[in-house]
């Protein structure tokens, strides 16, 4: 494998926690960057959140509540026929300690009226995605009512490993965890105030029962961060296994964001002139 | 508004018809495109396309047949209980012509488990996003159970007039019509042999009854295709209006495009480090 051409400017330097960050700067930075890519340059004021019960969404609904205010902070809950009970209780106690306006919208009938349908059994996976996706369309159409903006919830490390569905967790236009890693999301939402037991309960997606993401995986959150945060700083795979991470988890994960590009591209289209939309043609964007 | 720097660059030459291209160097192109994306890169053999009964999809069908063979291209027609028959009965006239694999799922159960969920009554334009979308997760999954992918049937001008919904029309990752205007999709359609029924009615999304594109841009896609190639050339307003083109066109033209940028991106996310995904991070693609 060729290695890109910044492995070889000077690496930073390693060290002994480098996903440690000033959290209280980041809820700062992050309360402003939503003001002003929603309601400074959009016009935006409603914010619109899938509220899972998670520590994600739970994160971008503190954070919401601060940028927008609780009455223009909307949260949905999209409960499935077999979501567990945890997720939606967890979801309200977030609503209930931010006085945030909700809803509950079952997508028990949309998912069951297509999968239904097929002829064949879905697997849980098919159907893990299925129910992504409808959740995406009452966010977007939620916000469409509202004249808001769903607010999008996925961090670094699941957004790096592709562990999401396309179209679906990734789809919202604006972002504010997409750079932090799961453990930076972990440290952001106790500078929050987010309840310990939304914080410490293991990640899971909720589509499988007892499935977790770190079991999904095959690796902790914790392990994967680190190594992550020196993989996409530049450092060669020999290195982190100098620093003494084990090689296998080096592989693990290596292999996980390899496999996954296409999942944090924009799709393919054969060009066909010398103005094609996303290689070159006027300016990204006009506000 | 500051012009792009390019347009201080030799401007191309002002052709009597810009949108002229070799359609029969085209459609080898395209099918290698196909071959060498789908089933070089990725080891995907079968198509999956979602055909609407309009030219845009019955190109792609076309091409796909004879990238993939007939054997190995899925049609699936996807209707609510709304479309018009005509539609359905295009779609039928391709499947037969081609000879290729087609399946109808209906969206409307999926669609109505929603809709009727909704308290309030949801607007057309509302319900159009419904569908498409719900389309697009038949299509993904549909690839799933095929071991397939999805190839896209947008156009650059209603790519570039931001006219599709958000993570529907635009959703395949391997798009072959997305650098071509309508108009020379129209070209394709006749060198590839699609009936003329299907190349001479209006275009339409079939969302609204009697409603067509142009109808709904205010411009014709040949006025408009001839304004969108020289923009995207690098063009300013004013000297194409010098050229000859109406200054009402072409402010249309220069205002669909510019309010709809944010469609032809990824999400916005909030930077937190030096290696954010989509700004810096190793390659963009592995295969």
């Amino acid at each position: 494998m060729a290695l890109p051409v910044f492995h070889v400017q000077q690496l930073p330097i390693a060290e002994a926690n480098p996903l440690r960050f000033n959290s209280k700067l980041a809820v700062d930075w992050l309360v402003r960057f939503l003001r002003q890519e929603c309601v400074e340059h959009r016009g935006i004021t409603e914010a619109v959140i899938g509220l899972s019960g998670g520590v994600d969404s739970a994160v971008v609904a503190y954070l919401a509540a601060k940028a927008f205010g609780a009455d223009h902070t909307h949260a949905v809950m999209m409960p499935y026929k077999s979501s567990s009970q945890q997720s939606v209780d967890h979801a309200q106690i977030i609503v209930d300690q931010l006085g945030i306006k909700s809803q509950t919208v079952s997508i028990s009938d949309m998912v069951d009226g297509y999968a239904d349908f097929c002829q064949d059994e879905v697997s849980p996976q098919r159907l893990g995605n299925i129910c992504a996706r409808c959740r995406m369309i009452v966010m977007f159409d939620q916000s469409s009512r509202l004249n808001g903006l769903p607010i999008g919830t996925g961090n670094k490390s699941e957004r790096l490993f592709g562990y999401f569905t396309w179209h679906a967790d990734d789809s919202p236009p604006i972002n504010p965890l997409g750079d932090l890693f799961k453990t930076q999301v972990w440290d952001l939402a106790r500078e929050l105030g987010v309840p310990n037991e939304i914080i410490d309960k293991p990640a899971s997606a909720d589509l499988v029962k007892n499935q977790t993401d770190e079991s999904d995986f095959g690796i902790t959150y914790l392990k994967a961060d680190k190594i992550l945060y020196y993989m996409t700083a530049g450092y060669p795979k020999e290195k982190l296994v100098e620093m003494g991470f084990d090689q296998g988890d080096v592989n693990l994960v290596w292999q996980r964001v390899a496999s996954t590009h296409w999942k944090r591209r924009l799709p393919t289209v054969a060009m066909m002139g010398y103005s094609t939309i996303g290689e070159y043609y006027l300016r990204p964007v006009d506000y």
